[in-house]
Parts: structure tokens; C-alpha cells; sequence
């Protein structure tokens, strides 16, 4: 990477498990198990499925990489909200994209998808209460975090999900459908489907490290990152993206494989 | 209504014409014209339709109510961008509601639904992008509210949204696909399927209202007004909330029908 920021991570074996470990508890706690008339049952089977967290991952490295070993609750909350409210809106993007009129997957990670097991309307609500359900982690009542900062998050979270973000991107996609688009569209594309949210996930982090005044190096910390990212964004699509990530993962081989089938549509 | 607060909109044709052009007006700026794929067409096909605006409306006749002929250009932001936000909520839920797994609706104010003039997955994801926009709204760059403010008024739409709101209802909708429901059950539906976010017009309005310390008067007056809506809310679902929206609307008719199918359905 271009600005070495994420080096405070070359140990990830170091802080991985308990990072993946808190966002799991956190994600069982905050989707909820009793919603109506089955609702939680098939958000919780969404969301709770072993995904790989990359999003909540880079959040959190992001978190590590700009105060290492720096105990600050705000940021700490900040951080795993944004985490799991990312990832919620990357798992209700999967439950809408595996369906019939968009993909047609029946399977995703070896169980059927949230259509085939719940019907094609509870998955369309399910994947609705998601996306709610990601402003509503960001937006703690009552405040675990101010609510100038949670202001912040909504803002930029739900830019990279809306039309200009990752909704764009689907669209993107959905239109290429039989046609051959070039490389510049091909970036566009995965710069929005994809790209978009993984930005974000710096960008969110961004937002309680610019309301602390006081200390200039994790701002310089984060900018680097952002920057780093953003040339990788700009040069190749999202793809180098998540290999950096996989370096960070100790599911390197998935991502990578992820990485790979990306770079491959990119050809 | 039990706490008269709304007597203040005696006169509904003083104000009414004014607020509703405020409000298409901000709706034609807000919902993009240009976002990728045809992504913006759609989006302001489902939200540019001449929909009755009753939800705005009482935001609106709520901040008229607890602060009338007072200028205050913060909270007129705040009411206008709540008005416009819950509005998207209502058009987004109403794109999927007639999606062919749900309801399979062809029309809607006669026109063909999103689903039938852009295919079903272009549907699915005007939806999904138009809930995003509704708290891209409430959360303006640069900010003309303050940044504590937008946090409360993503934390009351997105609760109203979710799985404990408008999701929720929705769920219990289709599940009661097939079954009798009892009176009690469909009081539940009513209540969040269409009241939470009915509700949640004068808990918008709540937030700026109680972010001002000053003067009383406007937290008393809004205070009847909510206590009067969930005294409606407890007694008879959301039916008689859009009888009396309807006495504020120039479109009293088509309301009153609105409000009629309601109470049949809870006969």
C-alpha cells in the first residue's frame, strides 16, 4: 500500500479473533430475535451466516491503525457501531441481490438463500428492516455516542448505500445485463457496487476521529489510509482493495479468491 | 380530538396550498435526477406521482401548530426535511408493497407501478435506494441543521422504518395471508404497519422542538398533539388519524375513502 498506514497491522493474528469476536456479539445483540411475525427469525438468519466481516474488519483496522492501544470509549463505540451497521447493509444488499429478479441464487455460503428458505416477500422485507436497522445501530438510544456524531455516520453511511453509492453501482450492473461494457464502466461499476462501501468504511471512522481536536496523528493516520485507498480505488477498482484486506483476514483464501474473480470481470 | 391542539389548523386553506407546493418542490430538488443506470428516472417515478402528502402535511400542520407565525429557519429546515424524508420512506414501501411477490399491484394513481414500467429488479432497487435517500435527506452536507439534531431524526425514522414500525406491520400483513385475524391483531398490523410511521411525524417534529429550551409553550402543544394521536392509536388504529388528516386536506375525499377501507378492514 501507497501510505503504509495499515503497517501497525503486520501482526493481524495479534487482534483479529477478538475484533471478529465483538462484532459477532455485537451483531447477535443488536439483530433483533423478536421482531413480528417472524421478521427477526429471518434477519438474524441474514446476517448471523459466518460471513468473512470484511467491511466491520476494515472499520475496525482503521480504528487500531489511528490510535493503537489508545483507550477512548467514544471511539471504541463509534468504531462497532459502524462496523456492524456496515455489515448490515452489506448483508441486506445480499439478500435482495440473491433474488429472483436480480441473481437467482439459491445458495449463498452452503445454506439456501433468505428467499428460498423464507419466501421471496419476507426476504424483500427482511432485506428493508436490514437497511433500517443499520441507522438504527448508528443512532443508540439512549446516547452511547453524541448525537452530533451520530448525525455524522447516518450522513456518510447512507450516502455509500443510496443512489450515488452502492444502489448505483446494482444499477450499473443490472443495465449491463447483455451488453459488453467497457473498462471504464466496468470500474464505475465495482467502484459503486462494491467500492463504495468499503471507503466507507474509513470515512465512518473518520467521523469521531475529526471531532477530537486535540491530537494531530491519528487524523494524519486516517488520512493516510483514506489515501492509500483511494489510489487503490482510483487504479484498479475495488479489488486490490480487498486483497489488502485478505492480508488482514485469516480467511486470506476466500477473499482472495474474491479478489481474483473480481480482477477477472475487470479483464 | 382529545387535545385540540390542532385547532390552530381551523382554517386548513390558509396554509395548506403553500405547504404542499414546499413540499413537491423540495421532493422535485432532493430526489436525483441523475444518478447512473436510470436509477434517478425511476426514483422520481415512484416519488413525483401526486401522492396526497399526508405525511408531510401533518409534520408540517405540527410544526405550524406548536409554533405558529413563528420564524425559526432551523426548525422549518428540520420540519421540511422530515416531511420530504417520511415521504420517501412511504414511496419506497409502496414500490415493494406492489411488487408481484407481495401484493402484485399494476396500478397506482393510475399510472403502471415501478415494477411494470421498469421491471421488477430495477423496482427493488429504486426501493432500496429511495429508503437510503430518506436519511441522506435528514443528514444535509454542508449542514443546515445541527449535526445533533439530523442524529435524533435518523433515530425516530429509522425505529418508525424498521422491524418495531412500518417492516414489522408488513410482516404480520403477510403472514396473515390466508388467516383470520382477530381484532386485536389487526389493531398490531394497523398500528405499525401504517400508524408507526404516522406516529412518527410528530416525534420528527419532537426533536427540534425539544432541542429548544426556551419557551414551553411549543413542547405542551406538541405534547397534546401526540398525546391526542395515541389516544387515537389506542382506541381505533390509525383510521381515525387520516379522518382527521383528511379534515386538513383539500383532498378530503379520496382520504376519507382511504380512511373508510381502513375501518372496514378492522369491521
Amino acid at each position: 500500500m501507497a501510505g503504509g498506514a495499515l503497517n501497525t497491522l503486520e501482526r493481524p493474528q495479534d487482534w483479529m479473533p477478538e475484533q471478529l469476536l465483538r462484532v459477532e456479539q455485537a451483531l447477535e445483540r443488536w439483530v433483533p430475535n423478536h421482531a413480528p411475525a417472524g421478521l427477526g427469525v429471518s434477519m438474524r438468519y441474514a446476517v448471523l451466516d459466518g460471513g468473512k466481516r470484511l467491511r466491520p474488519l476494515l472499520v475496525l483496522a482503521a480504528r487500531h491503525a489511528v490510535a493503537e492501544g489508545a483507550c477512548d470509549q467514544v471511539l471504541d463505540e463509534a468504531a462497532l457501531r459502524s462496523a456492524c451497521a456496515i455489515e448490515l447493509i452489506h448483508a441486506y444488499s445480499l439478500v435482495h441481490d440473491d433474488m429472483p429478479s436480480m441473481d437467482n441464487d439459491v445458495l449463498r455460503r452452503g445454506k439456501p438463500t433468505v428467499h428460498v428458505q423464507f419466501g421471496e416477500a419476507q426476504a424483500l422485507l427482511t432485506g428493508d428492516a436490514l437497511q433500517a436497522l443499520a441507522f438504527e445501530v448508528l443512532t443508540p438510544m439512549p446516547s452511547s455516542i453524541p448525537e452530533s456524531l451520530q448525525g455524522r455516520l447516518c450522513a456518510i453511511l447512507s450516502r455509500a448505500a443510496g443512489h450515488a453509492g452502492m444502489a448505483g453501482g446494482q444499477a450499473i450492473d443490472l443495465d449491463s445485463v447483455g451488453k459488453r461494457l467497457d473498462e471504464a464502466q466496468l470500474r464505475q461499476m465495482h467502484r459503486l457496487k462494491t467500492g463504495a462501501l468499503l471507503l466507507c468504511s474509513v470515512f465512518l471512522l473518520s467521523a469521531p476521529v475529526l471531532a477530537q481536536d486535540e491530537d494531530p496523528t491519528p487524523k494524519q493516520q486516517l488520512a493516510d489510509i483514506d489515501s492509500s485507498l483511494k489510489e487503490i480505488d482510483r487504479k484498479r477498482g475495488d479489488a486490490e482493495a480487498i486483497e489488502t484486506l485478505a492480508m488482514l483476514s485469516e480467511n486470506a483464501s476466500q477473499a482472495r479468491r474474491d479478489a481474483e474473480a473480481l480482477e477477472k470481470s475487470l479483464q
